[in-house]
C-alpha cells in the first residue's frame, strides 16, 4: 500500500486529539482509503509534556521550513491556533505543493480569499471542517450534500462557553460571573475568556458560514457583535415567562432584495424551536434551505477527539479526492 | 459547458419535486459544477397530470429499455420506489455504464450487496442519501466527514408518520386510532399505513445504516421490528410520568464483544435526550462515534422537495467525482 505523509504543525490540546483519532481507528482508516498514513515530522517545541501518547522523538522538529520543503510530505496539518504565523504557513504549504487541513477558525475567517485563491492558484485542496462546529460536519455537508439548494438562513449556537454560562444561568439561576468562573473551574471556558464570552469566536464562524453558504465574504471584525457579558438573570427570566429562551445565535439571512443581513448576538429563541433544547457546551447549527427546508446539526463544537474526527475526515477527503 | 444527460424513472411526488429542484436552483448548480444538467427521458405513463411543472411532451417514454440504452446518458434517476422493478432496472442502468441516484430504501435495504456489486463492477457510482432521513444528509456524513470514527451506537426516528401520530397521542391525547386519521387528513398518514405504523419503513433505513456505520448487512426482515398499533394512551401517559417520551427508535448498537444489537421498536427517550424533542413528522438521527461523541441530525425525512434536495445533492456529487 502506498503511504501518505502528514506534516502536522502543533501539539497542543487539538493536535494530541488528532493524533490520537489516527493511532486508535488506523486500522479501519487505513483499509478504507487503501492508503497507509504516517505523521512524519511534527513542529513542536514542547517536546517532553506528558500527552498520553507516544511520540517519537525523531518526528519533532522546531524548523516549519523542513515541513514546507520535504517533497515527500503531501498534506500539512495546521492546529497551532491564532491568525499568525498560521495563516503564513498554511500559505507557504500550499505554494510548496502541499494540501492543508486546519481547525483554525480565526486564520480562515481573517484570511479566506487568499488562503482560497492560494489554494486555487497551486492546485492543492484547503480543507476546515473543525473550524465550525467541531465535531458537527456542517461545512462538507453545505458544500456537498445540501448544494443543491439556495440557502436562505443560518442560525449558529457555535461556542461552547458560552452555551455552557448560558444554560448554567438558565437552569441554576445563577448570575454571569458565577457562571463564568463555574465555566472555567469544569474547563469550559478559559482564564482569559474574552474571545467566547464577547462573541469573537462566533464571529469568525459566521464568517465562514456565510462564505460558504451565500457566497459573501464578511471580515469578522465588520460583523456587528454582542458578546453575553451584559445578559442578566433578570433578562433570563424575563425570555422564560415569554417561554423563551436566551441563546447567544451566529445568525444570517438573505433578505429578499438578495442582500445578507447578519448578526451575532444573544437572541430569544422560542421554547418550541429545535435550538432552545441545545445546552451546555454543546454547539448546533440550524439552516434553511429552499429545497431542503429545516435542518439542524448537534454535536460537540470543541474538544481533543471530535475536532480530531473533523480533521482526520478532512484528510481522508483529500487522500480520497487527490491522492489516490 | 459540456452537458451531463440524465434518465429519471418516475415523475410522481418525489420525481417531481427532483425536477423542481432543478428547475428552481439550476442557474447556481449549474455554474457551481461548471457544466449543464439535463434530464433527457423520464419513464413515465402519465403524461397528462397536473404536476406545476411544465415537461416536454417528447421527455416522456415508457419503454425503460430506451433509458438504459441511450449511449448519451450518463446518471439515471431511480425514484419509483418499491422493490421490483426498481431493483431490476438500477441494476441494469448500471450494466449499461450509467451511474444511478435512488431514494428507494425498500430496495436498496432488499438487495444492498447486488447493487453495491454490480456498481463496482461496472465502475460506476450508486448514490442513495434519500433513502434514509430524506433531506438529511445522514449517509454522506457517515461516509465522509465521520468516516475517521469506529461508530458505537445509531438511534434514528426515521419515519415521520409514526412521529407524527406519537406526537398527537403524546400533545394532544389523542388514542392511537384518532390520531391515525388526523395523520391521514394531513396527508402525513397513507391510506394503506402498514408500512409506516408497523415499523416496515424504519427496518428498511436502519437496514442500510448498519450497513454503513458496523459494516454488516442484515436484511430489514431480519431486524426485531415492533410498530406503533399497538401503544395506548395510557402508556403514553406512563412515559410521561417518568419523564419521558415514547418514540418509535431504530436502534442498532456495537456491544463490547463486537456483535451488534439491533431492533426498531418503541423506546422510552428521556425527556433530556436531544430525541426527545423531535415532533410531529420531522426525522432526526442520533449517532455516536468513538472520536465525535454524540451527534444528531434533524429535518425534513420525507416530502417531494426535501427529498429533491438529497437526489440533487447525489446527482452533483457524481458529476464532480466521476463526470467533469
Amino acid at each position: 500500500m502506498k503511504t501518505v505523509k502528514i506534516g502536522l504543525l502543533g501539539l497542543g490540546n487539538i493536535g494530541t486529539g488528532t493524533y490520537k483519532t489516527l493511532e486508535m481507528n488506523r486500522d479501519e482508516i487505513e483499509s478504507s482509503l487503501g492508503v497507509k498514513l504516517e505523521i512524519v515530522k511534527i513542529l513542536e517545541r514542547d517536546t517532553e509534556r506528558d500527552r498520553g501518547i507516544t511520540v517519537p522523538m525523531e518526528k519533532f522538529t522546531s524548523d516549519p521550513d523542513s515541513i514546507f520543503t520535504d517533497p515527500d510530505i503531501d498534506i500539512v496539518i495546521e492546529l497551532l491556533g491564532g491568525i499568525e504565523p498560521a495563516t503564513s504557513f498554511m500559505l507557504k504549504a500550499m505554494e510548496n505543493g502541499k494540501h492543508v487541513v486546519t481547525a483554525n477558525k480565526a486564520a480562515i475567517a481573517a484570511n479566506y480569499q487568499a488562503l482560497m485563491d492560494t489554494a486555487a492558484a497551486n492546485g492543492v485542496l484547503l480543507r476546515f471542517e473543525a473550524s465550525v462546529g467541531g465535531g458537527i460536519p456542517i461545512l462538507t455537508s453545505l458544500t456537498g450534500p445540501l448544494k443543491a439548494n439556495k440557502f436562505e438562513e443560518v442560525m449558529g449556537i457555535l461556542n461552547g462557553t458560552t452555551n455552557y454560562i448560558l444554560t448554567m444561568m438558565t437552569q441554576e439561576g445563577l448570575d454571569y460571573e458565577t457562571a463564568l468562573r463555574d465555566a472555567q473551574a469544569q474547563g469550559f471556558a478559559e482564564a482569559d475568556p474574552t474571545a467566547d464570552v464577547e462573541g469573537i469566536d462566533a464571529a469568525n464562524k459566521l464568517s465562514i458560514l456565510m462564505a460558504l453558504m451565500f457566497d459573501k465574504y464578511v471580515a469578522p471584525g465588520d460583523i456587528p457583535t454582542i458578546g453575553i457579558t451584559k445578559v442578566t438573570k433578570d433578562e433570563i427570566e424575563k425570555a422564560r415567562q415569554d417561554n423563551c429562551r436566551i441563546k447567544l445565535i451566529a445568525h444570517a439571512k438573505k433578505l429578499d432584495n438578495g442582500d445578507v443581513e447578519y448578526a451575532v448576538k444573544p437572541m430569544y429563541i422560542d421554547e418550541n424551536h429545535p435550538l432552545a433544547g441545545i445546552n451546555r457546551e454543546f454547539n448546533a447549527v440550524f439552516v434553511k434551505g429552499n429545497a431542503v427546508d429545516e435542518l439542524m446539526f448537534y454535536g460537540k463544537g470543541a474538544g481533543p477527539l471530535p475536532t480530531g474526527s473533523a480533521v482526520m475526515g478532512d484528510v481522508m477527503d483529500i487522500v480520497r479526492t487527490a491522492l489516490k
